[in-house]
């Protein structure tokens, strides 16, 4: 078997999934198309000099020579003709831009299709267990369950259909884990979590530690109780790094649909809402509880006990120190109503200023008092 | 063996410890009591209809239908009658609240002990070596610890007596882990750490990485040196995802009885004190000294070489500049003494009128100024 | 063989490299010097009493009986009569301390030299895969590269000379690694990710998991396009937990010779530059762009899509909301050159004091105004 060396970014090499298209370039063997061969493949019509070779897809904003990008707007299209790429696809119908182009419905969607013409083909993990992996007597696991060299599945636990265990995980007893989920290498699932379908859990995540809440007890700082779990349910993406602590006596819960990104910290007790977006080095503290369709920016912080009612936005880095009742979208730390915080924010670079202008308001203001109680035309009495 | 579905938050499965209690609903079994036999349990006195069906236990706040909750003060007995609780514990001698009641002295001891009726047994590690665990032949380990598949240790690590290593645990060379420790699965621990006793360790985290310390040679940055090793006192707890870097010559230190939040960052040369707490993604700078009973918010960020004496409390989000020398609460960044900057976030909201108001004095007293000067009435000499 | 406990800080015991030396203390064995054999192992001259025994050395900070520390300015030559050490290295030809001293040319060298026969000698990772890690047979490993146990390496992977990859360690299909990168335990590296010569990838970092974009369809937030990969230069540093999401279509890059530190985040697209330094619990957002030889201090935060100039440095706990075109330091959230917001947050300090003699003015020119407007002295035609 012949490895080949791709046009992938840089210098991956993988073996070539259908006929090999391309050419050595020293060491290097660069997937190449003609602008003409592309429009074939995408079923698109071209416009130009159809032998112009192809060998990448890029964004307008980094496509240089030898890449095909697209535009789909009059932004971009405006774009096209100081751009660095060969090609462009554009719009069915829309001026020409003055580099060879095809033309598509939904220049998107073609995109797309060609960028995947550029990279590996998809991987699929077979389903079964590698015999390299450590999978107790006792867990049960479906038929079509994907389990990976190197991870770890303790007793009592159950993994739905087609769900992929990769190398590395370790599930703790008595966790229970959906259909279709993906959990990527490394992730850490302490005892009893329960996960839905259809999640995602990516690299280094931890599900389940400890909740962090201690008593002062002569001196030394107790543990309290951790005799909850963590429920993630259906749809959940969780991003690397991430870590949701179990509860104290009932669950942390992840809503249905909810998407964190990475390192982010949800505590124990909270009940996050469906649909939420929470970005990334996000800090929920303990027993917080958010509504639906909630977006939390990156470094947000939200202090304990909070309730968030649903469709709130909050701005990168803010602090929220109470509750949000109203659907809006809050900023800055501690966090008011953005459009409030803004207007604060551009008065704060014009502080020094209104320093000195204060004072010397008070110095005129005094002078004037002055030139008045002077002349002895005005008498305090009148005051 | 037949597995049985409790009624553990949602739908996790796990086989029963004592006699099977319970009854099948569809294709869960779900675990159950009535109040009579509750109390019975519990031996405390009950009020109200004894066959009461008790399903799970859960606080006020989100306590259910089929749930026993509990309350031991004003405000929390003044919300039973409110709650969806099917029955609660209250305290005894106290006014009934309108739902059938257990009665008990401490009812949080006795709600603690429903909580764990209702939850899987804890579990056991057996001690020993797994045979899927990879021990180098000159580690020495206790024979009483425990090693889980898929840990690897190497050479020279030392192990003491009842303490658990997960799978996936990392442990290079020459690290030294006291009695009684846990360290849950995927911590990495360098080369040459020293871990006291009682220590918990959660997933993820890693101890012993390099300081983050570079000088400019020739436009390149030149890492430090990484002469020194990470030292974990007795009875600390360090949060998922935490990490400690490695001092440059000597110890990087956590004292006795500190507890770490998830996603913590200590960074090289750093000596925290005794009982400290640190909440979660905080950002701790290389070099920074804390007395003991300090307590850190959850994204405070410290600078290098910082002091902080005894009893220090620092609001979350803050950023800390300068040596803190007296005991007290501090908040924002840069961050002063709490009341104060409560004082000055009060204002801050103000701030887009205050500018108005100044301009507004500003012109008055330009007016002002006019009158008297047009009047002719008061000469400037007199100022 | 016999296991001998070091005076490496605290209980770490470990093999005696060369000539065994020191005493034992109880069941410590206690490694020493005296100065005279300091001076003798470093070819140096001393001063004072040359029996002196030293037991280990440390910066003067810390230093304490039996240490042995340095001092090359006159800041610290004039703490070294107060401080704890039992010697000290100073530079030849300067005033004696009046405490026993090594005399250097360049006392930090030799003081990192007396560091080093303190400490265990540096370890040495044999090429070679171990028998108990897990290699696809069609990944591609150099004969001088070493993999450690419990490592797993997946299919079409490659590895280049001398790279060292530790236990735990999690490559997916398709990964390149250049020579002499060092990957240390528990990283997962995701599909295609390309990194180059001399890379030190640290515990529990994530490279090349999902982007976080996300598209609101019907309600649910559907996941933008993987389809590009990671790319890490040469000479790049990546701190513990530290996370770089794949890009949309092409890669996200970390320019040659840039170093992260812990817990930092970069998203999606992003295109670092050369010699970046990017310090803890940073998160750049999607497609963020820096030139080379740029700072970012600690919890920065960078909004997506921003451009940063080379040779900028953003102050800890920042927020950058909009392109910077000057090299210059930014400070504070929105971020303003660091002069500008300093000096904003010493006015903030004044702000409650401010707004009372806002007051003050007020009602002040208010008082004046009636006192005018009463005396009648004053028309109000002549304003």
């Amino acid at each position: 078997m012949v490895a080949l060396v791709s046009n992938w970014p840089d210098r991956v090499r993988f073996a070539a999934s259908g006929p090999i298209r391309g050419a050595w370039e020293g060491d290097r063997f660069v997937k190449q198309y003609t602008l003409a061969e592309l429009a074939s493949c995408c079923a698109v019509p071209f416009d130009g000099d159809g032998s112009t070779v192809i060998t990448d897809a890029a964004v307008i904003a980094v496509a240089g020579s030898g890449d095909l990008t697209f535009a789909r707007d009059e932004v971009n299209l405006s774009k096209l003709s100081s751009c660095g790429a060969s090609a462009a696809i554009i719009p069915l119908g829309c001026e020409l831009p003055g580099l060879p182009v095809l033309m598509a419905d939904d220049p998107t969607r073609v995109f797309v299709n060609v960028v995947k013409l550029f990279r590996p083909a998809p991987l699929e993990y077979p389903a079964g267990i590698s015999p390299l992996a450590h999978v107790d007597s006792s867990a049960q696991l479906d038929d079509t369950a994907s389990v990976q060299a190197g991870a770890v599945i303790a007793a009592n636990v159950e993994i739905g259909p087609r769900s992929q265990i990769h190398g590395g995980v370790q599930i703790l007893p008595g966790t229970r884990i959906g259909s279709d989920c993906v959990i990527f290498p490394n992730v850490t699932i302490y005892e009893h979590v329960v996960i839905g379908d259809r999640v995602v859990v990516h690299a280094g995540c931890v599900l389940g530690g400890y909740g962090f809440g201690y008593d002062l007890v002569d001196g030394s700082h107790r543990l309290g109780y951790q005799l909850g779990n963590v429920i993630i349910e259906d749809d959940v993406d969780i991003g690397p790094c991430s870590t949701i602590d179990r509860g104290t006596f009932g669950p942390t819960r992840i809503g249905a649909g909810t998407k964190l990104d990475n390192h982010v910290q949800i505590a124990h007790n909270c009940c996050i809402g469906h649909h939420n977006i929470i970005c990334a080095l996000a800090g929920i503290a303990g027993s917080v509880t958010t509504g639906d369709y909630v977006v939390i920016g990156g470094q947000v912080g939200i202090r304990d006990h909070t309730k968030i009612c649903a469709e709130v936005r909050v701005g990168a880095q803010s602090g929220i120190m109470q509750d949000i009742t109203e659907p809006n979208t809050y900023l800055g730390s501690p966090a008011v109503q953005d459009q409030q915080q803004l207007k604060t924010f551009a008065v704060m670079r014009h502080l020094p200023e209104m320093r000195k202008r204060l004072r010397q308001v008070q110095r005129e203001l005094s002078e004037l008092k002055s030139r008045l109680d002077g002349d002895g035309l005005i008498s305090e009495d009148a005051a």
